[in-house]
């Protein structure tokens, strides 16, 4: 089977990989419908991340069952499936508080960009369709996988409420998942910051009421200024650096918290800093097993369209110009096509 | 008038000093029922914080009314109030939020250990009694100021909710307060990290369930023992220190909330280990205000009985024994009668 391997920095082919196999009664191998890249895989993809071995990528997918390990309950062979990129087995205690990611049992999703792939703890993973759905749908469902549980996890830990001011901070896929989690929660005010006019379109079109595109000093004083100097609500940080996060926390408003799901890189805070500003902070792996349901509904009954974030679909042999294109902020996120 | 002044660290006296007037109409006077010394005095007392001029001390506070400015409504001469640590007016955006420490005018409250001290914004700040409290309830009132409505925030913002496990850090008069909240919110385990008798005594009779007398590696590890290894379901840290504050991260479960109160000095934070661990953070100066009508009604209902807290109770003119004690850990805190 080929798949896709990260051998380097920016080297990144689609190769001959061992195939997937049962390899515990608790096991599911699916045969994925789509794939795709997510804006975590930049950082190893532009050595942010240091790694010995080449890495097998992809932790994003939904597709057909094609066999189970004999433990395996929930799911079976020919059924449609969506799973968390955080593996869980949704039993133990960090799963029933609803922090699935925090699993005690609890592993990343790795090797989905392929045609085929394993899902360890499928019973606490996966979630399957009633019914086998509609191709158009695919992309959608393929979001909830990670970029559209990571936002909605972003809106949730921030507290985003009816009626209330929320700002996102990032306008890459998670960011713009942000806001579509925000205007289902029912803030009635979504400030989001881009300065990408394709990706400012995109926030409006997902609810964004307001856009601001000055970074840095200028952009907190933009958002203070819009929000007559108290602060956001509720703010979500979908970048994961230090500038991204000094801003999230400076347009918080007293009591209000950040809800931060970009994957911080060399980020310190200062204590004294937050004791004086009062603003909360939760963040961490999206639990996106815990929203699975209620987002696989809303994809399905067509509320929302989290997979018009994927702006470019290509084949799944072509991966190593998906990332370039993301890298080069060309594409939001890239559809992989298997 | 005499009033207590700190000239530099270790150096603090009861000297005459200039008394207080109406100096705006949203002013009021009082006349001091009792005083108390904070633990965040003990900061520029140990000359952990610098300052240039000398200072008067005191910010906690309850008594009757001399005298009101032109502007003020909600109290008046003759009356007995308490008012929080931090002056509000209670009417901001920040303060109807529920965060009165953050309000648009705000200030803190200094002066108060003296036999009179000045109230600014006293209608949003204070809270007058029905009638005349027996004396010995003065305690208990005067505690609701900061050190009660400050342990009350930490277990608020740590989100304490019946039948869950709370941890608390830190056995000052703060963390002792905060097992009495956690108490009064129903937690049904309550975890006291302390290991003075004394203070393990007084945890106990507010209604601490487990003594963890240990600290760092060893403390983390008894936590995590006596919860099966899921961690606590609401920390409060109540000492601003870089190692208590890794102690309560260290024992929050993945998903639950640190409340820190504890003025955090030279605490920094790693954003990628608070990310892993998935543990929310919310802290600050406590928005007393908020909590002043419940935590009056306790204390005069006698439900709840925080002066016990006092355990040293000296003639003001004594402040500085009054200090020394408490620098020492003699005294959990000192009542300063005047």
């Amino acid at each position: 089977m080929l798949g896709t391997v990260l051998f380097a920095p920016r080297d990144v082919r689609y190769v001959e990989v061992q195939e997937p196999k049962i390899q515990k009664p608790t096991d599911a191998i699916i045969r994925l419908s789509a794939s795709c890249i997510c804006g975590s895989d930049l950082w190893p993809y532009r050595g942010a991340n240091k790694f010995s071995e080449p890495l097998r990528m992809g932790h994003e997918y939904c597709g057909v069952v094609v066999e189970v390990g004999k433990d395996v309950k929930t799911v079976k062979p020919g059924q449609f499936v969506v799973g968390s990129f955080c593996l869980s087995d949704n039993t133990c205690p960090h799963c029933r508080f609803g922090f699935q990611s925090s699993c005690e049992q609890g592993e990343f999703m790795s090797g989905a960009q392929a045609p085929l792939a394993r899902v360890p703890l499928a019973d606490g993973t996966l979630m399957a369709t009633a019914q086998m759905p509609p191709d158009d749908l695919i992309p959608s469902l393929l979001a909830i996988s990670d970029v559209l549980g990571t936002g909605w996890y972003a809106a949730d830990a921030a507290r985003v409420k009816p009626g209330c001011t929320a700002v996102v901070v990032g306008d890459g896929a998670v960011g713009l998942m942000g806001v579509l989690a925000s205007k289902q929660m029912g803030a009635s005010r979504i400030i989001a910051m881009s300065r990408h006019k394709k990706r400012q379109e995109l926030a409006l079109e997902y609810g964004a009421t307001d856009i601001i595109s000055e970074r840095g000093e200028a952009g907190i004083a933009q958002i203070l200024k819009l929000t007559k100097n108290i602060g956001a609500d509720a703010v979500l940080e979908c970048v994961g650096t230090q500038e991204s996060m000094t801003q999230a926390l400076q347009v918080a408003r007293p009591g209000s918290m950040v809800g931060y799901v970009g994957v911080p890189h060399g980020v310190t805070l200062d204590a004294g800093m937050l004791f004086g500003s009062q603003v909360g902070m939760l963040g961490g792996p999206a639990p996106v097993r815990k929203f699975l349901p209620h987002l696989m509904d809303l994809v399905l009954t067509k509320k929302i369209n989290p997979g018009k974030v994927f702006d470019l679909q290509i084949p799944i042999k072509d991966v190593a110009e998906g990332y370039r294109a993301m890298d080069e902020r060309r594409a939001i996120k890239t559809l992989l096509r298997v």
